[in-house]
């Protein structure tokens, strides 16, 4: 029985992050996609675990082939998400998570890929405001960024399947973690990611 | 933001009751249907709140005026669930469980009704029969009444949206509440049933 792909976006600082940490690893055969990245791997990154490194001539070729469900470039640096990777995952029973930004999903969206589209929103904007300056990383033109950002963001809310608002982060978890066992009842399979067996009659 | 109405079958021995005392009432606005019935009512038993006692000719009008979702004669009694009552709860953003048998599922099912489909299953028909015969409440003649229409009862689980299999108790009711949770979401309402408020822009 396939796995079920899950699309999630979320503004900066909305503990997007976090609830996944709690979601992945937790969960069994649930991961996050494997990006392509012509960047260099770094010390402690491993090939087709972190990242498939490849080169750039390499990547431009598969884009051009439209072998991507989603790429940027960012700082000279191309990022992807095959296609085929996914779906061998989905293929195997495994569900994927893609964690890629409000325009990505909205490409994807319009596309006729079958995925579940889940946006998370911080629970106001003065919480927003309180966590991205709390987190003390970010000078104060940054923070003005990711809130005009965010703001922007918070508009495509409504193109997502679902919304899940960060106010309590166990709250926040549970939903997800709801969806994704919901999904797998769905498709008959077990909380744990296995196919359904049903009573046998004889 | 309007509730969700849960069609809820088993075969009889697979522990739909024990599954539904632990959702209903730990979880906030979702509540069985109130029918109505012509049999009187018990000590103890409220109009309205066990049942809606009417007398049999009004129970035959409004059956014949198509104002219930299903009916049943069981003994000589007349037992149905009225549409408006439901739909009122719905309208009041409560979620709504309905606890009946296949084929009045069936009929629901053909119907134009906005449902949400769930059948729970025992884990084996061994474990079935030994449960059956554990209660110690029925005879022979009466288990193997059960047990063969529960055979034909199987058959029906694919018409459902979702077939949850209760092996283990706390992770059949982990599902079940998984399913509600998800359409709460889905329906812009949080996990305890209030509608959702994003996060102001201002």
């Amino acid at each position: 029985m396939k796995g079920n792909l899950f699309i999630i976006s979320a503004p900066s600082g909305t503990g997007k992050t976090t609830i996944l940490k709690e979601i992945i690893g937790h969960i069994p055969r649930i991961s996050f996609s494997v990006s392509h990245t012509t960047r260099p791997a770094r010390e402690g990154e491993k090939d087709k675990v972190d990242y498939f490194f490849v080169s750039k001539e390499s990547f431009i070729e598969s884009r051009d082939h439209n072998d991507f469900l989603e790429w940027a470039e960012v700082h000279g640096n191309f990022y992807g998400t095959s296609k085929q990777t996914v779906m061998e995952q989905l293929e195997q029973g495994n569900d994927i998570v893609l964690d890629i930004d409000v325009q990505g999903a909205r490409q994807l969206r319009s596309s006729s890929l079958e995925a579940i589209f889940i946006f998370i929103t911080p629970p106001s904007w003065q919480e927003l405001k309180k966590r991205l300056t709390g987190r003390g990383t970010d000078d104060q033109t940054t923070i003005d960024l990711r809130l005009k950002n965010a703001r922007l963001e918070m508009k495509d809310a409504e193109l997502y399947d679902y919304v899940i608002i960060n106010d309590d982060i166990s709250t926040a978890v549970d939903v997800l973690r709801a969806i994704i066992i919901e999904k797998r009842c769905k498709n008959r399979r077990a909380p744990n990611g296995t196919p359904l067996t049903l009573a046998d009659l004889t």
